[in-house]
């Protein structure tokens, strides 16, 4: 399904003009459609594909963790998500309320869930009877729905989404707070590098952007080429807030009977958002080529004259890659120049062009799509060649990430004026803070830059002072501006 | 996660009372538990295995038709839902409305869908220009809410419940109608066949019964070992039906404008009630094979002075039988009848039992769940044994109730009187209608069955009545009770 009515390329700079250019991007090259629904997204196969590849990764991952898939109801009634405090006042400024069912008024207002802590935790009170029946470790693929009133962003920022939420009950807190970090650092950090070729920055987020409810919150975060920071995912350590009010309880090894400590951790289809920002340019999408539906596109060149020899070439060499599910774009009503377009709008890794030249050197012109650069790859070793620049370019797209994000990290614990101006120049800032709600409002008034994260190992130097309130300074964190 | 506080066992009849048979099932073993919500269920991890392999399995037929999986937004705009008119008269009745989001008053209520077609085809429009776009076959995976007032059931009859559903479009009637039968005969026939151990009748709905807005309805209709039928699956033949309402518009090859002929399909999560409903017993449950996440439980039986040997035994014949996923039960607080009752309950397809003699015959004893059969079996011979075994009870289980499908079935085309005693006696009978909407009444009324399905080959007999109207006799028709 070509763009034919519209103009094909990109038309807005990444830089200049990013929103307009993601719309660009997301639209023209078929991950994203947009409904009557405003902020709700239809995922096209493309999207749906890179969705599906990150569950079936991250599903093998969890397994291996003893954590089972279940599915908890779409409702929440009212009642059951006003049980903790925290967790209420965070999420209902923006609950659907569906409050009628065909012409009937219902006695309860239901919540579609804005996530399931709590619709599944008066289920763990009637399954969690003694230690024996911890760990409990369950995990949904589903969406959700917070209706922001923010101006919505297809992946980054839209009212349903796509994620998965696992929730886990221990019967102590070193085991949750080590399942916290495990999940962020061995299943998160490794989907977003692995697949999605992103690096990020690992850390507690502070006790103002914490989760609502929990006592900790775990984050990656990222750091995008316009120069802005992101969320990627988090997890979280919830200890016993949400086990006491639930009233889920067990009878320890000690005979005594104690509330477990629970964690959340969740990852969504907002990375597929934060992939296309971190890699994609002024021609269209990059994709990773791990979550690319199509690894390889073959476009073959000929006129009337040879037409049919070289379809017949072409196709050998979709034979021959198979396994890389190419696409043969034998399109005859499209001119060279706009499949090739299309083929770099569309993001497809990697791009094979076949004509009279290589017909005769029994050889294909070969362009990966982050470096755009030609080569000419003989038969003989085509298919070994693909699957290596498949991987040079996974490689190619994560460092250059990784350097960016390395280049842009400034140091400055002291001189708030330097701060700031770090901040201006798109930086992200390593300094330090005193860890107060009221001082990452502070900064945020005066840099106007958000606190991203603590690292876990910080080393905080002695003596230092917090350079936004003046008082002692008790962690080392990140600030940078955020989308 | 034992049933501790309550009776292991069944205590109601199959027969005399199934749904409080079929309640004490599903929750006992471990597939479902119940919520605040009346009519929404938690799918607990063994019933989310079973979904999560139907799932895999039928991506795999789906995508080899080229069919690829998308998401489509939950909520759909009243004015939408609004388009076609049989479509709304068959749905609004039931719908969940989102009126509110936090605390505002939204513009226009949103559905929750209830099914998605008139959320989908406003993006069919826009995709679909010319013949090159057809046919499109998009699938999603997703949960729908109907809200019925009936007595609710999980998986049979639930508020909310999990399906895919396709929606393809085709430039020809023939093409839609060819597929509407390859999906019904060759996908959800060969799930509910292979890994179900499910047989079926397959063929059209009636007038009456078919799908809100279709031309045609096809469906699978199983009978159950209570005397009962029950739809299984259905898929749609929706003719012009939303491609015109919807302006959904392709330039075709001769350059004239034309809708497309549509097609929708949906199997859900029934298919799992319906599994439970005719396998299971007054033991408990009963797991086809296939869709078993534990295929072998080890019960090892041991005293005080021969624990540590037997326990060792147990262990190797763990890892002999890895491949199966098995279980082994080690727990010490509870009695080995105890354990034997509750494997049964839980429908593990094979359970060895591991003691002194066995050890000392490097043998072990299997026990088949569908036939409780003790065998001894040696070591050596203990993989493939399980292997044939597994096989043999998919087999079993299918042959059985095909046999049952058969067995009920009688054939009674002329006097009304015996057709109103068949179907008294839970029989299925072959019978011969006009086919018109009002006769399904007079059939309801007259006998206390429906019309099941119009079977696709018909050999309609000349010069027959239709034994309900006196009319002319149009088709051949499946009539039973229903669940």
């Amino acid at each position: 399904m070509a763009n034919k009515d519209s103009t094909l390329g990109i038309q807005y700079d990444k830089l200049e003009d990013t929103n307009a250019w993601y719309t660009e991007v997301i639209t023209k090259s078929g991950l994203i459609e947009y409904t009557d629904v405003s902020g709700c997204y239809i995922l096209r196969p493309k999207a749906q594909y890179i969705w599906d590849t990150i569950r079936n990764y991250m599903d093998k991952k969890l397994r291996a963790r003893g954590v089972r898939n279940a599915s908890f109801p779409l409702f929440i009634p009212e009642h059951l998500l006003m049980k903790e405090k925290e967790h209420v006042e965070g999420f209902s400024p923006e609950v659907a309320w569906v409050t009628h069912a065909g012409n009937s008024k219902l006695a309860e207002r239901l919540a579609v869930r804005p996530t399931s802590e709590t619709i599944m935790y008066p289920a763990y009170a009637k399954w969690i009877r003694s230690y024996n029946d911890l760990p409990l470790k369950l995990n949904q693929w589903c969406s959700v729905v917070r209706w922001e009133f923010k101006h919505p962003m297809p992946f980054l920022r839209s009212r349903e989404f796509h994620w998965q939420e696992g929730h886990t009950a221990f019967a102590t807190q070193e085991e949750a707070k080590a399942e916290a970090t495990d999940i962020l650092l061995n299943v998160y950090k490794k989907t977003y590098e692995e697949l999605l070729a992103i690096p990020s920055l690992a850390g507690y987020k502070s006790e103002k952007e914490k989760f609502a409810g929990a006592v900790r919150t775990l984050s990656l975060e990222m750091f995008l080429p316009i120069g802005k920071a992101i969320q990627g995912c988090t997890t979280h350590y919830l200890g016993q807030n949400f086990s006491k009010p639930f009233n889920i309880i067990f009878l320890d090894k000690d005979q005594k009977k104690k509330h477990p400590h629970q964690n959340s951790w969740g990852f969504s289809t907002r990375s597929i958002g934060i992939m296309v920002m971190m890699h994609s340019d002024s021609r269209g999408l990059v994709l990773p080529p791990k979550v690319a539906e199509h690894k390889v596109i073959i476009i073959p060149i000929f006129t009337k004259s040879n037409r049919d020899e070289i379809l017949k070439y072409a196709l050998s060499i979709k034979k021959k890659l198979s396994k890389f599910n190419p696409i043969l774009d034998a399109r005859e009503q499209y001119s060279v120049g706009w499949k090739l377009n299309e083929a770099e709008l569309n993001g497809v890794p990697i791009r094979i062009e076949v004509g009279k030249r290589e017909l005769a050197d029994k050889s294909v012109t070969l362009v990966r799509r982050d470096t755009l650069e030609k080569q000419s790859v003989s038969i003989r070793r085509l298919e070994r060649r693909v699957k290596d620049e498949l991987q040079a370019m996974h490689q190619n797209l994560f460092k250059r990430a990784e350097q960016f994000l390395e280049s842009s990290i400034v140091e400055e614990t002291k001189e708030l004026k330097k701060i700031v101006a770090y901040v201006k120049a798109k930086r992200v800032v390593k300094t330090v803070y005193d860890g107060a709600r009221e001082t990452d409002e502070i900064i945020k008034e005066k840099t106007g830059a958000k606190t991203l994260v603590i690292p876990f190992k910080e080393k905080l130097k002695q003596g230092l002072r917090c350079p936004f309130s003046g008082n002692p300074a008790k962690h080392v964190v990140y600030i940078a501006r955020s989308l």
